[in-house]
């Protein structure tokens, strides 16, 4: 019997920084890059240092300084920004069902003493909009998000297809900018592991620490994997190991 | 008219971290060191880097998370560490009337960014016994502590003699300890500026961004010096300038 | 009169070193990796600090301390490597008449200070097999190759088409070697920029200080632009527009 | 039987760069900190790190690449560098016999390469004056030379005692200078232990992989250990632990 159905729901966590990001592009626009960066990230994904030698703004949406800031910049959009990343995640994979899981975020907001370090540094330089602990509240929510394979697959078919007519006003994005979003899946998707999957696996993957990797082949599919076991960096070991089986297979 | 009198007191901010430091050595002892250690720190004053890279624990205890750690020691020990750092400056001064400005700390702990993200980022490694705001509120009260020229300097006496008949117990201070406490305020005691100012005067002195510098000469003097302009790495201006030539003319 | 011509040949400089890489790849192959590593850089191209720091190898084939270190796995392979690299230019262009221009390599030679900086700091790691300055005349030879953008965008060709059945043995790259140089090239090919640049134009592309830029459209085309003037990355500044502006128009 | 006589001469290596900085002092003056700084380094003896972020200058004379640009700013200044650092040590112990140790210099010429990318470092950034592979000469000379712990005791004392009627024209050194040379050793003389050491024994102390420390009791007394026992940061451990014991039984 048994194993993991594809329709089980499981818990995105930093999958949902690739959905906040494209909200912040459809909704804020080009300008959110005045306040994150672009550059991949050679160190953990919740390193302070970079950030604090750049001191001006995270280097890029995917690393937590990063998508901290995204989830500021939304929470000056939607007075709840998380519902509006659930929404967009529910557009995406036309699944009505999706939510996020309260107990998983209110868990994971007990234990955020390295997300507020990060919040707090950023507030200290002038770079938080809102109060830290309500850009903690909303983040922590968004990692609660829980999506199944199905789910994030269709989800990736999106990215893949460029297909800016699924959106709706206020959210809409171009097909350049899909592709920029891909684009920095590919070159920081996957933490300080991003430069050797991007070598290995050659597609825009994104990967949380719930075991889910999102991967989009450009024109072609969504792929997603899910398997809880993960490596030093955060990156599930399995999921990876799939991704590349299926790669070689067929391209 | 005219000029700031050696009586009036002032903030003396981070010259606290030496009172701080010698109540934890004289109520705590040598296991502090466990906690914190004793390397001159090249980055700024807060920065937060050294100690991500460093993991283990906070470089000193001058540096702001150092002394944030000794805070949060001392709050394991006493139910008000704050009162109990006047109570130390009380009596190291012989000046009954010593306290700290609650108006100051109550400002200060407005705009502790920088102090919280250095507390939560301990937090996240498991290296704070108390919850952040607890120790923040605590280590701005400590910084809040008003003393004049005069107290300052009667303290530089103590240390500069080795006086241990003057602490009761609980709090003692072995005569090596407080020479050990000399070598830090050299080694560590302004800053990045440290190595310069102890090149420059050759003394144990340490700075606070209130504009004092207390500057003990081993085996015959306290001094303290007293002017708000500071340079970029927080040390008085003109302080600094006037114990230089204090020392030039008399050692 | 007028204008550069697209058969003027140039100086590729930083270009050579996907050469070098497709020469390391197919005649030494896979193994070069447990020298040299996949992460994009986030300093500047000639920074030894992250090289310091890691201590273990270099982080990508295309910051400098990485091509030093496959010129010197090359020199353990063919007596002049910078000759095979001419002939595999050569080949990829069907060009015989490419070569090096040993007035630029005899003068970068003599200002390569940083280039023997980072020689001798793998060395004092253990990681050079053969001796610095033979290292570093290959590898400036190896930059002073002289090539046009009629040449570029063929070679670039060969990245874009995965054209295995071009080069003969020794030398013989899979697509999939192919398709992980073109990664390589997305996420480390233009310095601290690269992220910047992957996200603009969204191409796998290497430029050079002599004013190219050798961009991949893979499935479709070969690209190359050459202008002199260059940006603080050390990139073209009308280079990269006119790629910008290319992609814009056609994708 | 045996044991070593406190008259076995042993190379000083690194203490001899109080010797030149003495020298560089004395003949060339303050200017010196024009190209090397006064801040202790936090990071290990060799590191190119902290030299690279700087960019300006080597942080203090103590770290290599300090110790290497005196050696270079002292060979605008003598034929042999290494000669006159020799005649220093001579006249400082009153021992006519000290010298280098042609052979020992001669291994460690070869093996310099973590100091000639130091120097090629410099020279890149266009702070060294003479090529490097004679600075690296004249400072490899510099480390072999050999004293005994009576020579580096009676070295010591000259520090201790701020006698500046030992050195004659064209060297002289004012008892501030000396001083300062006192702090220097106390805040860096010791790599990355110098905070550690200071706090410990809590004396101007110097030393060098060879196993010598030569401490400084000012106003007192010259002191030398020797043990070729080194711990991770280089210094003699028996030698450290007796000088600790000699403080305790006698401060």
């Amino acid at each position: 019997m048994g194993g993991r159905s594809s329709e089980e729901p499981f818990s995105i966590q930093s999958i949902s920084k690739v959905l906040s990001l494209t909200l912040a592009l459809g909704t804020i626009g080009d300008s959110i890059w005045e306040h994150v960066g672009r550059h991949p990230s050679s160190n953990a994904f919740n390193s302070l240092i970079e950030h604090e030698l750049q001191h001006s703004k995270p280097r890029n949406p995917f690393i937590n300084a990063g998508a901290l800031r995204i989830a500021d910049l939304l929470s000056g959009r939607f007075v709840q920004m998380e519902m509006a990343v659930v929404n967009l995640a529910s557009t995406l994979c036309s699944n009505p069902t999706v939510t996020y899981d309260l107990e998983v975020a209110t868990s994971e907001l007990k234990s955020a003493s390295r997300n507020r370090s990060a919040a707090y540094l950023m507030q200290s330089f002038g770079q938080l909009d809102n109060p830290v602990e309500q850009v903690i509240e909303a983040y922590c929510k968004q990692c609660a998000i829980k999506m199944s394979c199905i789910d994030l697959a269709k989800t990736a078919l999106f990215y893949a297809t460029n297909n800016e007519h699924l959106l709706k006003k206020p959210t809409s994005l171009s097909s350049l900018q899909t592709r920029q979003i891909n684009t920095l899946m590919l070159t920081c998707g996957n933490y300080e592991s991003s430069g050797e999957i991007a070598y290995r696996i050659g597609l825009p993957s994104k990967s949380g620490v719930g075991g889910g990797i999102m991967a989009v082949v450009p024109g072609h599919a969504g792929v997603c994997v899910w398997s809880p076991g993960l490596d030093r960096s955060g990156v599930s070991v399995a999921g990876l190991n799939a991704l590349e089986f299926l790669i070689q297979k067929t391209m």
